[in-house]
């Protein structure tokens, strides 16, 4: 499950270190495959509780050599215990648009980091979760995962082409906003309604003019300075707060 | 200049691409030592007029061969271009609390993504720049440098003491507001005066106890679900636009 074909074939996905082993068993809507356990490794006191709780649950462990465990993991200090996890995903006409804080839409996202620290937002804020147009993004590659520290199995996945998702919108009343540098309204200034769904584009080159048309309105995360960018992670985190705190009482 | 020792024996540092090379040329403030340049490579018109500009300030350009160059390069793309620059280090005592929006204080930052990326939102708010408590943290890392996506030459570095800091703060009437996930203040309710410092802690374990004290108030960003952190990169960021929105008329 390390290549994408490989992932979109099986529909399994990757997942290492205790506090994802932990959240794993803890997701009543994910089914975990296999364990690995790497013994002599790191031998935590917390991975033996966790291997337990996956035997009790049935999962099967196989053991491996921590040559081998270091072969497979993406980290510098390995923990030695990780988990193959059956990929979630939903299908859009049967998925309630007012879950959540908002839905977040995406199509164009490049950096596996970039995608991991939004998901991680999306869980901190409450929201729904994503909905991939297309099939260029994969929240479930071991990078992403990873930078989700965690939040992979508390939000949930959709894919859908442009046309469903216009359907979707238009039938439930959701309010589609986008995001541009150049908009005319400042996304503090803007009343965020329900049911929500945020479209970002992706780190080059932001969301289309076709894209930004599609939208019920575009809104701009001001910049003073030379700057003419921010961050998708961070633009995507300081739009999702905004509609965060409104929402709630301060 | 690609290792920290090096980089702090010679006191430069490496920006490569079209972008970097554009902005170390606009900044009044930094030295271009050297200029590297791979013929065949991208040769895009653009890197031809950076090339010229260099000659013209004196800088002397260095051919290399593609491979010899791709070796140099952290990105994917190259595009045959980069500059070896003088760092700039300002200290403390000589430097206005008042300035931008606020400083930002940071002692412990293991991913060079996240600094880069948070010096990058720093300039997007019009923040003064970095004060880096101890010798951990480097700035002019190539790997932070490439996530600034530029801003590492529009904001100002300070390194300094706690010791230091304190007397800095204390003669100049610095409001220092810190984070923490169990902190009562909510970031969003609270009001920051100036002249501000915020202080972050690094991914792993947060602000200390002690430095927590240290603090004249300390603020939680809150989170809804079984969230317990967000990316240091995404919290700085959030922070720092809720202070950027106080300050501005929206």
């Amino acid at each position: 499950v390390e290549s994408r074909p490989e992932r979109d074939r099986t529909r399994l996905f990757y997942a290492e270190g205790m506090r994802f082993v932990a959240r794993a068993l803890d997701s009543p809507r994910h089914r975990i495959e296999t364990a690995l356990y790497a013994p002599g490794l790191h031998d935590h006191p917390f991975a033996l509780r966790l291997l337990d709780a996956l035997r009790a649950r049935g999962v099967p462990v196989l053991n491996v050599s921590p040559a081998a465990y270091r072969r497979l993991s993406l980290v510098d200090e390995p923990q030695g215990i990780a988990v193959v996890v059956r990929q979630r995903w939903e299908r859009l006409h049967r998925v309630a648009p007012e879950a959540g804080l908002c839905w977040l839409v995406l199509d164009t996202v490049r950096a596996p980091g970039n995608l991991g620290t939004v998901i991680r937002t999306l869980d901190a804020v409450g929201a729904a979760g994503v909905i991939l147009l297309g099939g260029a993004v994969d929240p479930y590659a071991p990078q992403v995962v990873r930078a989700t520290m965690g939040a992979v199995f508390a939000q949930r996945f959709v894919r859908a082409t442009e046309a469903e998702f216009a359907r979707w919108r238009a039938r439930h009343g959701v309010t589609l906003v986008g995001t541009s540098p150049h908009a005319a309204e400042d996304y503090h200034a803007f009343r965020y309604p329900a049911p929500l769904a945020l479209w970002m584009g992706g780190e080059r080159a932001g969301l289309s003019e076709a894209q930004q048309g599609a939208c019920d309105a575009v809104v701009r995360i001001p910049m003073a300075g030379h700057s003419d960018s921010l961050n998708l992670a961070t633009a995507t985190s300081v739009l999702l707060y905004e509609v965060f705190n409104q929402r709630r009482a301060v």
